[in-house]
């Protein structure tokens, strides 16, 4: 069940506060969350909560982070957990919160507290289990971004996987990411959940590196309700649930705050995944690189001086670098001419061949941007 | 003796090559190179030169990196120094090399050679040790720079120190920085010059992050000729390079690429000075904070949420963050408004108080603006 409002957080006056609640039978969930060490009090909240694997319901919010707020900031998130108790019937310990915005303001409770009464009305007057009430939350928990995400996988052993998702700045997960809710009507218990979820976020939220900046308050929350009543095979449903994180992943990239462009940086031959990583990530964290993508400039060489930053195994004339197909660099040394790479399409693809091994990987970035920087340095967020 | 000359390798038909001779009666330098393993071919030709700390002059290039050239590229460098010794009458051991310009492009023998000759006459038959010999050839490593970047110290023992430097993208030097060649007439061993360079380096190049990208072809060395005749106490000499050290680095981070503010972070009250430059150096590199500063916005919550990425010791309810005199957060909760920060001025300090030791550092960085932008997606460089 799924319900979005309006209370008020937002200055534009917008849908601002979400509720998902799981009617069960089972109410198991698991949780990542930001491994940015200064977490919000949302976060240091729902830490507590997912302790014992158990959640009936998660409050988010947009229009303010409640991050760096203090014990006052704590006991508003508390407060609002508690609202949302009373008014559900539930305990307050199995209420997530979410809240995202700027940093270092408090929320307003009264607002919060409206917010909460109108959205679980909506759940329990109105049903909200409609397609409506789902896209109602998602839109509910947008900040900079231009667009709700929602995702869905339908199996054919009669279970399903739905996700929601925002985030478009600060977009550069250490270990979670953003604001994500995922639900299932599949029967699993809460480590089977955790290790799926673990699973899955390793290889989708985890590779996706806007603009290198780790938000606060990053929490991805899955909750499985066992309403199908189908158990699946543990490996299928990890699969399904990628597959979910991977089209909500790609959606979050596709409206990345100011991009013009959709940049998929893949490493093979690495001597191992972890290197994969480092060497892509570090391609993706290039501002030199990322604004020559805005301009449609193949300026392999901006490529090749992050590679040399890492500590990747590699041999610097052993590598090759393609861009959209074409060959610009073979074993270190010009091939193609970089005249022939178009980059005028939104979608741009980067293929690292370090040759020093079998392992890869692909982080998904976004080029730099005079939209993003209006967007960064016109507004506060 | 200095000398810079027009050649044809920039389009702009602008000075592109430099020569400083050490005219004696030593011939004592010490270099420092960037840690970027991908390093261009005139870094590999000069780390060979610098072993036996003998160089008797040093030749540059703007126009073309000469990195991730190949063997052609190398022969190149070599036979540049080669041309510069036979013409000064010298050996090519002793000749180092520098280039930059763009990356991933053959240099031009034939330019190079003729402006090796122009150079090189103008040092031999005009004499190149006046003023305008040395601002000729600081012009002439000039890229993206807006001005030359000159800066001396003159000690009341008879000895003096000069320098030069370029440098205003791929600005984040890793070990060393940018193109800089420092010249003395003090009377010194190689490993002396060797430890006073790196010693001066490491609090002034090095703590210099402009745009978080490190350079191919980052190299600072010193020379020392003795015509003083004069032999400086070690403290005495290190005190005075870090000094010219630190003024290049600050006109290097005035003249930044698209910069609208010199950002300094300033980290206090950490547990160790690798503590201080780890959360410092985290927060110069955050786009988002970069572009708040550009638009004038004290958002203090994006430095927090970068110093939380770090692993330095600090209790995230135990800092103090203050801008440009105005203390916005005092152990992690906001303390006065936002509002009363004044960011329009062109210099910006922000002092993070970690609250866990003695030690202390500042990084020198700039913002994140529509200049930077345009510069690094409109032109190939």
């Amino acid at each position: 069940m799924a319900a979005g409002v309006a209370c008020g957080l937002k200055t534009s006056g917008g849908l601002d506060l979400a509720i998902v609640q799981n009617v069960g039978p089972l109410q198991h969930a698991a949780s990542v969350f930001t491994s940015n060490r200064c977490k919000a009090n949302p976060v240091l909240w729902s830490e507590q909560v997912m302790a014992d694997g158990i959640v009936s319901a998660i409050v988010l919010n947009s229009g303010g982070a409640n991050c760096y707020t203090g014990s006052r900031g704590f006991q508003t998130t508390h407060a609002t957990a508690e609202s949302v108790a009373e008014r559900l019937e539930i305990s307050a310990g199995d209420v997530l919160v979410c809240s995202t915005g700027l940093i270092g303001e408090q929320l307003d409770l009264d607002k919060l507290t409206a917010g909460v009464w109108d959205a679980t009305r909506a759940i329990t007057m109105d049903g909200g289990a409609g397609e409506a009430a789902g896209l109602d939350a998602a839109t509910a928990i947008m900040t900079t971004d231009t667009k709700p995400k929602q995702a869905k996988h339908r199996s054919a052993d009669g279970w399903t996987i739905g996700g929601m998702a925002k985030g478009a700045g600060m977009l550069a997960p250490g270990l979670a990411t953003m604001l994500v809710v995922i639900t299932t009507d599949a029967v699993l218990e809460p480590a089977e959940l955790d290790q799926a979820l673990r699973s899955a976020t390793r290889v989708t939220f985890d590779r996706l590196d806007s603009d290198g900046c780790m938000s606060t308050n990053d929490t991805v929350s899955l909750l499985a309700s066992g309403a199908s009543g189908a158990t699946p095979d543990l490996p299928d449903f990890i699969a399904a649930l990628t597959e979910v994180c991977r089209d909500l992943t790609l959606q979050l990239q596709a409206d990345a705050e100011g991009a013009a462009h959709d940049v998929a940086i893949e490493v093979v031959g690495a001597s191992s995944e972890d290197d994969a990583v480092e060497v892509a990530r570090a391609v993706s964290r290039s501002n030199l690189f990322k604004a020559a993508v805005f301009g449609n400039d193949p300026n392999w060489g901006r490529v090749l001086a992050a590679v040399g930053t890492t500590g990747a195994a590699f041999d610097p004339y052993g590598i090759d670098v393609a861009m959209n197909g074409v060959q610009v660099c073979t074993a270190g040394e010009p091939d193609q001419p970089r005249e022939l790479v178009d980059l005028a399409p939104r979608a741009v693809h980067v293929l690292i061949d370090l040759h020093a091994g079998e392992a890869g990987a692909t982080i998904w970035t976004n080029d730099l941007t005079h939209d993003y920087v209006h967007e960064n340095s016109a507004y506060a967020s």
